[in-house]
């Protein structure tokens, strides 16, 4: 564990500002046979900031482990992820805008077909459309109505993704997931991972059952819930950094994380060049922290497709220059894990970062993962980002006499 | 501290095989006038390997921090050895395949030499050959019948050196060792380190005057004792990495300390060769992480011998290639500690590390300190080894949603 806890009382809120910008999942592997998407990637504008600011590598958690998104995030933040750990439904929660309440437990629900003796045929339900989604929860939240057992509502997400909200003073989330995984499998209710969770699990599954006798004979006739979770009552970045936040951020979960800390959510278009647009319309505002989100580059690793990360990567370079254009103090470019295409998934290896301030080292070198190790900024845990950016923007106080 | 019990959850079982290899001793300095012997050493083998694996540095403890090979060795395995820390006693027992017993206390012996005013004429007793140190146990454990204070067995090891196993219930093993470290200086009996030990260092000493009246007038008239410890109980391999283990090794410590990690210890001759014929003859079991240990280039650069240690480096690469043809999933090899040839001692040095996967980053370089320096893993701590091994076999799942 690294306790960063005494910047709380070495920072102060001051008129500089920050920008935190997260290529999601960015690192990547290089070998002797392929460059990495970034070695390989035209970026003449991001090349030309890499000459002029340090470079390193990141790791969120420790060497050798991958993280999840969640705890990705958390560590950029600097908070770190080995002590706060937050459930899947909480930020699927958080990334609807659900205001999180002190008696609410969440979890994040998929549809799914089911055959009738409830073997699960398709765990997307064909990945129906967010409009179809939206009508199946409306009837079931109807049909929940008359349902005493425990007070819940569901809310769409996108395609075949809900969350779904249980209210009561008594709720202990230590369940495992009602999901068995895989199409061919039967049905697999919600199971009590330790003994305390067990009431609230019997009602759980009393809920599951409510559900699956209101869809019953329709398309779409069966849920899966996974990741049950309450807040975890996270101290806000204003407390621990003294930073006003705000974040652009266009996928829910991102959006759902950044809440957590204590974020601004603004409003952002889901076109590439509506990230620059959502920072320069609020630029004039309190905010002096701004966390930038772009999804696409872990979504192209996540598929094996290299070129569309390539190309992610190049997008992200031609709205560089407006984000350069707003003069921030102190900015920082890095993942929040690798997703190298050839494991079309999360990795361990360390994520390359770029810290652009007028008193940053520079290292004279583009920016890619082979180039940030032998930057200024070395190997160091993702969790010292923020101090990093705090202190080239001039917001920390020297530590002692 | 770094605290990697988080594995123990993210780990699990799988077919994919490690292979760890332990160079002990191997890193040593360069400088503007003479070339490591790593840099020195003609190493096709090993350049073509470490030209398609990550390179990078590793400190066993920290900066600055000389390990014993206890340490070096527990951290490469992935137990903190600030926090795990193994008498030398114990590791001498397992080294000679005694199995540690819940009640036993064990001491590391050397038969010396005394003249009749008990000062230390010969810490070694003229290095006594091991058929010699049989016949002299033999004998102190005839005359240990009739002693009452403490049971107690000697067991002889190599050369002039043995263990000393006492056994009782209440023994304290905070003792200092009963060595005057120096020739020419009087007999000096174990001392307390803490009152809790009183008791058990008063039974100590008589069992020395004891064995000291044994041996009157022999040739081989006094013992030293040193590294007084029981066993530390620590969690094996199995639980803590899910990993089923065995060991290479020749020398009786580092066997010993493969065994107190769980280790199964695999048969093997004396030969640098043996050490891939063992691997080869064992590849096809259910172990899944293989130890291999080499000696001799720590034996060299303990002896200041340059050449030897160049040479040894030159026999390791001989082998390599059969060791490669098993196809492990992923290989690592560095040393437990530097040990310099110009310090004749083990040094604090980082050592040079190699890790080869299809899913390392590589860095095209031959395998020298200088080049593993500029390597993709940077310089980390050996305790993260473990880790990057399971994450490049495939055996870590992801740390969260």
């Amino acid at each position: 564990m690294h306790d960063i806890s005494v910047i709380e009382k070495l920072a102060s809120t001051t008129d500089s500002r920050i920008i935190q910008i997260i290529l999601d999942g960015v690192g990547d592997i290089y070998n002797n046979n392929t460059p990495s998407p970034l070695e390989k990637a035209q970026t003449p504008n991001l090349d030309k900031l890499a000459r002029a600011s340090s470079l390193g590598l990141a790791d969120p958690i420790f060497p050798g482990i991958t993280p999840g998104s969640g705890p990705g995030h958390l560590s950029l933040f600097g908070y770190d992820p080995l002590k706060f750990n937050i459930g899947r439904g909480v930020l699927e929660a958080l990334g609807i805008d659900l205001k999180l309440r002190d008696n609410g437990m969440y979890a994040r629900g998929n549809f799914c077909t089911l055959d009738k003796n409830n073997v699960i045929l398709d765990r997307r339900a064909g990945r129906i459309s967010t409009d179809i989604n939206r009508t199946v929860c409306e009837k079931i939240n109807a049909g929940l109505k008359n349902f005493k057992e425990i007070p819940a509502k569901v809310y769409p997400v996108k395609e075949h993704r809900f969350v779904v909200e249980f209210l009561g003073e008594e709720l202990v989330p230590n369940i495992l997931d009602a999901d068995a995984q895989k199409v061919g499998l039967p049905y697999k209710y919600a199971e009590a991972d330790t003994d305390t969770a067990i009431k609230t699990t019997e009602k759980v599954n009393k809920f599951i059952d409510h559900v699956l006798e209101i869809l019953k004979g329709d398309e779409v006739n069966g849920i899966l819930l996974r990741g049950f979770a309450k807040d975890p009552g996270l101290d806000n970045m204003e407390k621990r950094f003294s930073l006003r936040p705000a974040a652009v951020a266009q996928y829910p979960m991102y959006r759902g994380l950044a809440s957590l800390v204590g974020m601004t959510l603004l409003n952002v278009g889901e076109k590439m060049e509506d990230i620059p647009a959502a920072l320069e319309r609020n630029w004039a505002s309190d905010h002096d922290y701004y966390f930038l989100h772009i999804k696409k580059t872990d979504s192209y690793g996540e598929d094996g497709n290299y070129d569309g990360k390539v190309h992610v990567i190049e997008e992200f370079d031609k709205i560089l220059p407006r984000i350069l254009a707003l003069n921030p103090d102190a900015l920082l470019i890095t993942g929040d894990h690798s997703t190298p295409c050839m494991m079309k998934a999360h990795s361990w290896h360390p994520v390359p970062l770029l810290l652009h301030s007028e008193f940053a080292r520079t290292d004279d070198l583009p920016f890619t993962e082979k180039n940030c190790k032998n930057g200024s900024l070395s190997r160091i845990n993702a969790l010292y980002e923020i101090p990093l950016l705090l202190a080239h923007s001039g917001k920390l106080a020297k530590y002692g006499a």
